[in-house]
């Protein structure tokens, strides 16, 4: 099944697709509904009124995830492309604060302090039930779904210091949908999907999920040896080769261009680049 | 004036003090305290019960902040004893999930998977007023008070990858408290204060936050020109030199070490170490 967090002029809700139309489940939080098994209860929709998505705006897929945890060079042809030569032996885990993610079809925001803002293609993970050491063999179990992200990035300021935090975060720069899909839809830990990032019509990035270095239930093991993943959680999985800034010459994000990133089965993202007021 | 986060059989709430004894606000958060400049009025605690401290569990001073933002190598004598010889000309920020803090008495765990478990005693900034785009001038209008830090580090986790997210996270491993201390009543920026870490009553680091290469204002205004700095959000503004890892031989802490950090003008964090279940 697919959902989707909007806002309406009634204040924040919840939406799940009920073959070619999207019903209303009301003013709830996606997190709650994967924490009570709703989103896995077949019946879900059944008597609840239809909602035109057009008529709403789409919030960050989890509007407040009570961690967001990304995974840097985790593709071999990235890796590659990257600062950094030497392949990981342990994931680069690095933090989105939640103020810099938006939802499908809001602005991306290119800030004024920067103009090397960066796309990057991800496959995220939402947590279902919590982790703390689990094995791999067992983590898979822990998730509830996939949704689509776009980790957009200022290069410059990821490289101002030893720690990329501050090139990950700026506000408005992280793209976070549009739906949940239930893990049951897609193939084990979502591997073998397709990733791309289209940039006004033209291909920059063409991946696939079975080429993560870490692939997603090596990422729940490892991450959750050191911190609760608690329901809601969003690991972004990494992107694979072409970003803009390993581009000879570098190509960056600028007002009015359109950022889709596709992901086989989940769908598309889509943002329009907006210059910061 | 000073507040306290406490969980007690009735639920979590917020003391403030009184002169020799702490009064109850009842279920309150500080967070919500801080937004409607509750903490800055001086008849707060008037008709207020009296709560006995010793009867209920401290949280951290801020149990759920919106974001925390940890500085690294901010001391000229702690960067020099780090793998990293060159003084940052950009401050090292990195996150602290809210899974990884406990409050003052409450265990530090030490984790099973690491037995590198390092102190770093840290002034720590808590924002009152939102700060986006903030000038170093106008800093510190955004700030609501201080509070003390312990960044409790597994060392060999923190250098696994290029970015220290996991050696910074292992839950119940960062101390923060016991008292949130409002601006007016320190010097400007925290400035030129006593910080210290007493092991097992000896003393491993002693330093002076007047000696920080990016001071409270201008660690603010930076951040700010990424992020928005919510209210609630917390900035622990780094450590000096004295840590176990940098010494010749090490000292990590170990189950029954009893790990205090000072911060002259706020008081003493105290925490006993357990080793995880």
């Amino acid at each position: 099944m697919r959902f989707r967090s909007y806002r309406s002029g009634k204040g924040a809700g919840v939406a799940v697709q009920d073959g070619a139309v999207w019903r209303d489940l009301g003013a709830v939080s996606l997190i709650d509904l994967i924490a009570d098994g709703s989103i896995n209860n077949a019946a879900i929709a059944e008597g609840k009124p239809e909602i035109d998505m057009a008529g709403v705006t789409l919030l960050p897929v989890i509007p407040q995830p009570p961690k967001f945890i990304c995974v840097g060079l985790n593709y071999v042809d990235h890796a590659a492309e990257s600062p950094y030569k030497d392949l990981p032996t342990y994931p680069a885990f690095f933090p989105r604060f939640n103020s810099s993610l938006i939802g499908h079809e809001a602005p991306l925001i290119r800030p004024r302090a920067s103009h090397e803002f960066d796309y990057e293609c991800e496959l995220a993970v939402i947590i279902g039930k919590p982790a703390r050491h689990v094995s791999e063999e067992n983590a898979l179990d822990h998730v509830a779904g996939y949704a689509i992200f776009n980790d957009g990035s200022l290069r410059n300021y990821q490289f101002l210091s030893v720690q990329w935090t501050p090139g990950k975060n700026f506000d408005g720069t992280g793209a976070f949908g549009p739906d949940l899909v239930t893990a049951d839809e897609l193939p084990a830990g979502g591997s073998g999907l397709q990733v791309q990032t289209i940039l006004n019509g033209q291909v920059l990035q063409n991946g696939n999920t079975a080429d993560m270095i870490f692939p997603v239930a090596k990422l729940i093991s490892i991450a959750s040896e050191f911190t609760t993943l608690e329901t809601g959680t969003v690991i972004a999985t990494g992107t694979p080769a072409g970003v803009g800034f390993a581009r000879k010459p570098p190509i960056f994000m600028k007002e009015g261009d359109v950022c889709e990133i596709h992901v086989e089965q989940l769908g598309v993202l889509r943002n329009e680049v907006r210059n910061e007021a």
